[in-house]
């Protein structure tokens, strides 16, 4: 049984790779929920729906929302939040297409009833035919929130999306870690796994919050000999997204190194990119075991070949 | 000043006709809320959003719902409730259009921002450049809901929409109507109304969630005297709805005299159609004037022709 710990574009490629050649029954896959919002009174998941559209051959252009998409809802809400009070978060910047936006509805009407973000999570996988099992690190509620150079704290779809994550950031809170338990099925998907693999996602906004979750970083912890992580840095840049520039206004070194030093706990064998084989020496010192193998999925045969390089990377015993 | 208590699609009809004869500026609307729900976490006002797509050209031909739209979301809703557990109300039953939900979507919003419905329904209207003023009867949550002959109590849209208003009705309560305050506008609407008008709305299901608003009711019976009520059955009949046979299921008497029984406290002029114009004498004997006209409201030309008699009706002084 192999568990992937996963953000949102970057772990979406890695895993449809990952099924090309595994059984999707074998793969669990613990997702972030720290980017998780509510908004217009729906609850939206955003890690876990880039995924599932991702695997299911339904995902956006865009690497996010769905293919063949409508924005009839979209461009009605346009109009209306012209008239909104200024300070409304009603509002179209948060882009909610037509189809979409029922993986919402019956995401929050489920919730509404009881269901947890585990179970509606099954609920939709199953609707969608996936095989591979999606499971929320929590079903509590752990917001990121980004305390912005001003001092503002703001939430992470408004730094991500509305603020184009273009502006710095001081530091990075995960709002009810504390009181949030880890899910029992991500606890023993961690436990169980043969080969436990930290996609390429960002690793302060999107494997940071699995971090923060005191009893998931403690198992996960017992199976850094079983872990393999894979930079989403390559030369020192974020293919998507605000990875590179994040880490260093956080003073980490924003290159595989700092990625590794991040996760020197948790994984006991770096894939990085062929790129970078110069720091190999530097990941190494932080008892890392390497591989070093093209890491860019531009395409679905590229994303096979990176996971074929991660499930023969070599595990401690 | 005219104030017109309003249900939905006959009400919405009415004030169709009624603003091509009067200035909407001098018009107010106190709308029932009674049949207001939450559906996957979406807050949805019936008749509220009748009477405005209704005004603004963009009500579909069914008389709810808007004109030109697409079911996209509802599509992909239908197949999500297909895999959803049985007694979930996570359902395609109540037909959401996409850009129907955008109206939703924001008034959930604001209402979550701390908005009251009062308020959300102006920046809708002004969004929507309405020029009359629709008033929600309150704030606060009113539930019409019915008990049916096997004793099981069930809301308005299940009975309304997903039985389709055909099953047997032995009792209707308005849940929370004796904590619910009617709205300050609502009520002045109908303290400082120069005619106060009853939309031919169904008495029981429309009509009654405003009267079983203690103070709405007081004010309306002080003003019985600038009160009209426009009968929504010709001939026994409902024109559209279940007012007929939920009135007799009720024990009432499903005609216009059974509408003026229900109605006499609160208005003193009943305009009928002409179909009924033998009952005149039972009518006049419960203490109402009478007109007796077309009411049937087929075409806007028809609507505005009842406008016009209902607003000559004579009052007393």
């Amino acid at each position: 049984m192999i568990t992937v710990l996963a953000g949102g574009v970057g772990a979406a490629r890695f895993l449809s790779g990952l099924i090309q050649i595994e059984k999707p029954e074998n793969i669990r896959v613990v997702v972030n929920t720290g980017d998780d919002f509510i908004l217009h009174g729906l609850y939206i998941c955003p890690d876990i729906d880039t995924i599932r559209y991702t695997l299911t051959n339904d995902v956006g252009s865009q690497g996010w929302g769905r293919s063949n998409e409508t924005w009839h809802a979209l461009g009605e809400l346009k109009n209306l939040a012209q008239h909104a009070p200024e300070r409304s978060r009603a509002t179209d910047w948060f882009a909610l297409g037509d189809r979409d936006i029922a993986t919402h509805l019956y995401r929050t009407q489920r919730l509404r009833e009881g269901a947890d973000l585990t179970q509606v999570t099954g609920e939709l996988s199953q609707a969608a035919s996936l095989r591979l099992k999606l499971l929320p690190m929590t079903n509590d509620r752990v917001a990121t929130m980004l305390t912005m150079e001003d001092g503002e704290t703001i939430d992470f779809q408004e730094y991500f999306v509305k603020r184009r994550h273009a502006e710095p950031v001081m530091s990075i809170q995960f709002e009810g870690n504390r009181q949030a338990k880890a899910s029992r099925e991500a606890l023993d998907a961690i436990a169980d796994a043969e080969r436990l693999i930290i996609a390429p996602s960002n690793p302060v906004l999107s494997i940071g919050p699995l971090l923060a979750l005191p009893e998931l970083a403690a198992v996960l912890r017992s199976q850094r000999h079983r872990t393999i992580a894979i930079s989403p840095l390559i030369n020192g840049k974020a293919v998507k997204g605000p990875a590179d520039h994040l880490m260093a206004e956080l003073g980490l070194d924003s290159s595989v190194v700092g990625v590794a030093n991040y996760l020197d706990q948790y994984a006991g064998h770096m894939v990085a990119d062929e790129a970078d084989i110069d720091k190999r020496a530097s990941i190494e010192a932080l008892g890392f075991k390497t591989t070093f193998a093209p890491t860019l999925m531009s395409t679905p045969k590229r994303a096979r070949e990176l996971a074929k390089v991660v499930m023969s990377a070599t595990l401690d015993d």
